[in-house]
């Protein structure tokens, strides 16, 4: 099943798409005022049978919000691909880890914004685990549980404003360049999340084709070893990082300009696709 | 005027310090619901004719919650003291920035958890200061205008998480490590923030001891470098960085054990404090 988030008519909702149509389980299920409060619950297990009960809207008829609109923590990897991402060779013992803002977010088709400040921003598209089950020293084993959904993120950076420190939180999370959507699909329609195809196309030309095979550190032990920091809470988003192919890596690099259209696939989610304009 | 979060009775709410006294301004102005909301608002301006027309509770019938329970960010500051901490010696362009989730946060008299797997729990004394007036690109001559005012944070790190890998957030988010309290101080009775004094003491010897005039970036300095890559909110958090003297830069290192005292003392402001309990 999948499930978004969306306004309609200025309201904010949530709900489950089914064909071309989404139910309104905002409005079926006031209870539960956002997805986030959804997957935690053990409503969440019943949602075929929920969202069958349900009348729908069209697709055409709503704006997609970011999958979790205001998640607690937005926790994304580097260097997460056996490619040429991660640089050093060497297996490293533990995931390096950085939190995005929620208000760094933006919905499927909408625009990803270039900073005026950034004459860099460039492209990561990632595979996102959402989390629906609350916890904390979560056993690898047990991370399966843990999880409402694989979406897809586009981690967009100003490489610029990343790395005028050694701390790279500056240049990830400029209002308007983390696109995230345009659903959440559920585990059962997804199988193994470490054999999805996934790509970045700029303007239709492809910029990174890899597989979630190629993941160093696995969606469980990523889980495993969050959940040692935080407290782990439903609508919680793990980013796990980008394969071999962002613009920056490039010669000559590419960098994202007003006009481009990115799109981010990923095998049985779909494709993530927004246009860049000029703050 | 000092202002905090605090909960009595097993009902969270926030109020203004009147000498020994608490006013409960959350059941006064129901309004808002928390803090974060009040300093947001024009009444904030009228803070001192609200706060004297109800009555009160006593400092000791409450607990003390982190001045802002839930900052939607909190945005921590490296290496910005003229002194042995900034390693480089060179002047920066730009603040080292990296962020912490609110629910690392603990309370004043609250129990700071050392994990266990973290063996290099350290101390980091840190002037806060609370944004109160929403805004993006806030000019450095502009910045005191978004202040609600000042506060003390202990942004108590896990040496050995924070070095696993480049990026620091990892020994900066566990659980139960971010003492911020007792109260924020508005900035009328602050005068001056690049003229306070503070001091770290852990079980009462002196461990850290500056001056914020040793500031490398100054407030306003950071207020603008954040609202260009954030939209600051009120309730959002500035931890400005911590002096020379933290415990793994000692001849022997230092870190905290259970039962350790750590208090930070900020001219003005007052003193945090905080035990240590192992998890």
């Amino acid at each position: 099943m999948k499930l978004l988030s969306f306004s309609e008519g200025g309201r904010e909702s949530w709900g489950a798409v089914v064909d071309e149509a989404v139910v309104d389980l905002g409005r079926a299920l006031p209870q539960y005022p956002a997805l986030a409060d959804f997957v935690g619950s053990l409503d969440f297990d019943r949602r075929d049978d929920i969202a069958a009960e349900t009348a729908g809207l069209k697709l055409s008829d709503i704006n997609f919000l970011p999958v979790i609109p205001r998640p607690e923590k937005i926790v994304c990897v580097l260097r997460n691909y056996r490619d040429g991402m991660s640089t050093s060779g060497e297996a490293a013992e533990f995931p390096p880890i950085f939190l995005r803002v929620w208000r760094s977010q933006v919905g499927h088709n909408e625009a990803v914004i270039r900073p005026k400040v950034s004459h860099q921003l460039d492209w990561e598209g990632e595979l996102a685990v959402v989390i629906g089950k609350a916890g904390r020293y979560i056993a690898q084993a047990d991370a399966w549980t843990h999880i409402a959904g694989y979406s897809i993120y586009n981690d967009v950076s100003a490489r610029d404003w990343q790395r005028h420190a050694q701390q790279i939180a500056s240049g990830k999370n400029f209002v308007g360049t983390g696109p995230f959507g345009p659903w959440l699909v559920t585990p059962d329609d997804i199988g193994d999340p470490a054999k999805l195809k996934i790509e970045t196309r700029v303007n239709g030309a492809v910029m990174q084709s890899a597989d979630t095979s190629m993941l160093i550190f696995s969606i469980p032990r990523l889980i495993e070893y969050c959940s040692i920091i935080f407290d782990l809470v439903p609508g919680d988003v793990i980013v796990t990082g980008t394969p071999a192919g962002a613009g920056f890596t490039r010669k000559p690099p590419i960098f994202l300009k007003a006009g481009d259209l990115v799109e981010v696939e990923i095998e049985k989610i779909g494709v993530l696709k927004n246009h860049v304009i000029d703050e």
